[in-house]
């Protein structure tokens, strides 16, 4: 558990897409940020306050957060120094780079040295089970996509607010490294040991009441093959009732495979479902999610429509309209 | 590489099917085991001579090979005294459990003190990649089961003999520590980081001559809630040119999972094929591999003729019955 509030660091990011992390952190859990920390040169805003280290420290934030994707995998002396007046501030610090924070001696032994703690989440801390299937109580809910990075955390994200909003009882469960940070625990999946996979989702969306929701962030594809063994573990380890379809339509191959065609929401559709009834012979599939980013107002509403009506589920992007009607699918169970 | 010939250690194993490295390693590399240690309570039996330490020591024994296996893997104070015993007695140790020798202090503080190695196979010793879905050259068959423990390793050892045989280049790819510990090499799949699990199969099971066969271990079943990640990254990863369908048909649930029911051979049959298709449209499904060792000889004789009548594929026991025709059907792709 990564304490709140945050200030969230963007370092030099040199545009918005740098700071994808933070944009997630700061568009799902505004409440979480107390400000940003810029250094100079940076091109990322998340229209947070700016704040030095002792100012947000006074306005109370607790964990120093990486909201930037450090170049070439290298934390910079700049970044460095940064990292190094933080601890002696007080914060803890929490990332989700590829290169530990542990591994850097100077924050491991300042740290140490203060009792801060560095959180790498991206690497698990917990000695998963292997899985049980046994029957859970509550329910779940998982994003399933035609390919990587089509929208199944953001789905997740907005459907997790607009039950809340709905008076539901729910619960985002993140599976990765943006998910994690964004909500301050989680499991990182795709650095999991692979007897313990669908054990480590189990241990993430255990028993719960009856009318509560965990809404479980998707990874990879079935159809992916690079990924698709952790999507299959999430589909068993989750034992859904409930699957969304998630798709970006403007794709030409799958993320990272050249040659290889994306499948039709039907196959999706067909595979998700026989897979997951094996561990939840209830499990239906309620509803579509359309990332429509790359498309404008009038193409992405002719796109939901088409979608709606072949195949006959509620097609939304709950990013640009809201997952209200993905919401009463799930409440309509 | 481990030293032979073996002393197998079966413990306290609570059935026959929880010693299955043990008779692995008996079945396919007899020449390299002296003997059997077995501990009170022991129900495994792998009819080789039961020996202690000093006896199998004595009939030339050069390593403790731990052949039974605990879920989860753990190491008890009854086996911990025999494995101290047998630094002491001069043997090297070697084991595939989740929970390593080596992180035993008094097995590692000992194998040090007098020279001993302690081979722990489950431990992958190579930086996989993340798969690339690329076309290779060569040819692969992967065996898939309606469970796990239903023979898919069996099967493998059984066609890379039966094609030698035949005069076919092949060879098995071991995929888990029994395959490894009767081999001496291979991809400890279970223990490899889940992104990296696609990936560590394409690279055990690399482009090779056109005419050669990759014999690839399976692993868990599609319809095993608590392993099919694992199956399906091996299918993917794979990039299999044909199937073998493997099932033990007198079994009345999943394996650790009461309350599932086996999958029909018709199921794994779709499901599997549909998903390799994914990453090479051209496979097929070419035969059943029976596991009868719980049936008579009628019994086998007659349930082989209903499955091959039903489903319309060779259907054999390559155990009991070699796996002749399914390196025909193989070699007619």
């Amino acid at each position: 558990m990564i304490d709140t509030p945050y200030l969230l660091f963007l370092g030099d990011a040199p545009d918005g897409l740098a700071a994808k992390v933070a944009q997630g952190i700061k568009d799902w859990r505004p409440e979480n940020c107390a400000g940003q920390f810029r250094m100079e040169g940076c091109k990322a805003d998340m229209k947070l306050p700016d704040m030095s280290l002792t100012e947000a420290k006074e306005a109370g934030a607790k964990t120093l957060v990486i909201g930037v994707a450090n170049r070439g995998g290298v934390i910079s002396k700049a970044w460095k120094q940064v990292l190094l007046e933080a601890l002696d501030e007080g914060y803890d610090i929490a990332s989700g780079l590829h290169n530990l924070l542990r591994n850097e001696p100077d924050l491991a032994a300042k740290a140490k040295e203060l009792g801060r703690t560095l959180h790498d989440v991206r690497i698990p801390v917990v000695q998963y089970p292997i899985a049980n299937g046994e029957k859970r109580t509550g329910k779940r809910v998982l994003a399933v996509g035609t390919d990587c990075s089509v929208g199944k955390m953001y789905t997740a994200l907005a459907l997790d607010r607009d039950m809340r909003k709905a008076g539901m009882k729910s619960t985002f469960r993140a599976t990765g490294q943006t998910g994690i940070l964004i909500t301050g625990e989680g499991v990182p999946l795709d650095a999991v040991i692979a007897d313990f996979m669908a054990g480590s989702i189990e241990w993430l969306t255990p028993d719960n009441d009856a009318d509560h929701w965990d809404i479980i962030e998707g990874q990879g594809s079935l159809f992916h093959v690079s990924y698709s063994g952790v999507t299959l573990a999430l589909i068993h380890g989750g034992q859904p009732d409930a699957l969304i379809l998630c798709h970006e339509p403007t794709r030409d191959h799958m993320r990272g495979l050249p040659g290889y065609k994306l499948p039709s929401l039907e196959a999706v559709r067909d595979m998700s479902l026989t897979l997951a009834q094996v561990g939840n012979p209830d499990c239906k599939v309620v509803g579509i999610s359309i990332n429509t980013q790359h498309m404008s107002d009038a193409e992405a509403t002719a796109y939901l429509a088409e979608v709606e009506a072949r195949v006959g589920l509620p097609a939304v992007d709950p990013y640009r309209h809201g997952a209200e009607r993905l919401v009463e699918a799930l409440a309509a169970l």
